[in-house]
């Protein structure tokens, strides 16, 4: 099973996966926790080009491509031999951020992005979304307070962060079967609870 | 007007190119010499993560994804502001290298290249492509004895390079107005000349 985890930045996903993670792993499952830009040696230095504040002239098209690059490289090296191999691979952000992010977001259209997509992918597809939402103002704030690291990403203006949580929605209403949106604002026991809720049920229903 | 030079490894296409600015420069034009992978301080990461020899595990798709980047950033911060500003661009391999060697060499569906071409170059297309060619013998040999670096990329089958070599000629037999074959077997200057003469036949036209 192919787990993927999206949401507006500071929505406190990635700190919710290590007990994700070891929350199946106590139910006897072998799981894999990677990340996305990155997750192999070639996708790390490629995350590094995506990351590097210097980079400001980056532009849209080029940004899609590199973390299209990443991910390409990331579904054959790890993700799909770790499925093959029956384990769960729980991924943190994947094809739906470059809808949300890039389509939603910086507008570029979406029917092009899906090709490209499908390009880089393969074709695979998750087979459960959590969408771990927060309003973009609370987000923008946990970012603030709790991070030690500002990225080139985290530059853009509410306005755009606010398109992608739209778009988040919006994608979540196209595949229902698919997302279980989980409701971020409270706390972390809470959103923790919710997470391995929305996963068993869908583990008991495969 | 934007002119590109393509061909086999070993053609010496890369070594013309100073002395073919400096022709168009003593007849008056201004030039910009440039390359791919790379040509902007962002390209020349992503050219980094090409060329590491390091990275071997790359997938063909992480690999057009990457150029694909490399070429997008190239065109929208280099290419078109010197076009636009009525320079001539001379650049070392574009679109054309994606189509000989991850469409004919690697065998990647082309409908689908020409598709993620369109998206990176945003519908640039060269006006004049000079096909600098040898013998994949003879390029291999030269490469072998001339060069101080071996990368990533040259580590590839004789069969490969023999695909991509006919890549070009198909190329070039698609779009005639747009390709001029030298034969790069010559001597040097020979070479040289028979690149000025395409060069200049092409500017008193235009």
């Amino acid at each position: 099973m192919f787990i993927t985890l999206e949401g507006p930045d500071g929505s406190g996903k990635t700190s919710q996966l290590p007990a994700l993670k070891e929350f199946l792993q106590d139910a006897g499952y072998e799981v894999v926790l990677t990340r996305e830009p990155g997750g192999t040696p070639v996708g790390n230095q490629i995350r590094e080009v995506l990351m590097n504040l210097k980079n400001v002239s980056i532009t849209p098209r080029t940004e899609i491509l590199l973390f299209l690059a990443a991910r390409a490289q990331h579904v054959e090296e790890l993700i799909r031999p770790a499925l093959a191999a029956g384990k769960i691979v729980l991924c943190d952000r994947f094809g739906d951020s470059t809808l949300a992010y890039q389509g939603f977001g910086h507008q570029i259209d979406l029917d092009t992005l899906q090709m490209l997509l499908d390009f880089s992918t393969g074709g695979l597809k998750p087979d459960l979304t959590l969408l771990v939402d927060v309003p973009v103002e609370v987000g923008m704030e946990r970012k603030r307070v709790n991070s030690t690291e500002w990225n080139r990403l985290d530059a853009y203006t509410l306005a755009f962060h606010e398109r992608v949580r739209q778009g988040y929605f919006a994608l979540a209403e196209a595949e229902p079967a698919r997302w279980v949106i989980i409701d971020a604002t409270k706390d972390k026991d809470s959103v923790q609870k919710a997470l391995q809720t929305a996963v068993t049920s869908r583990l008991g229903g495969g």
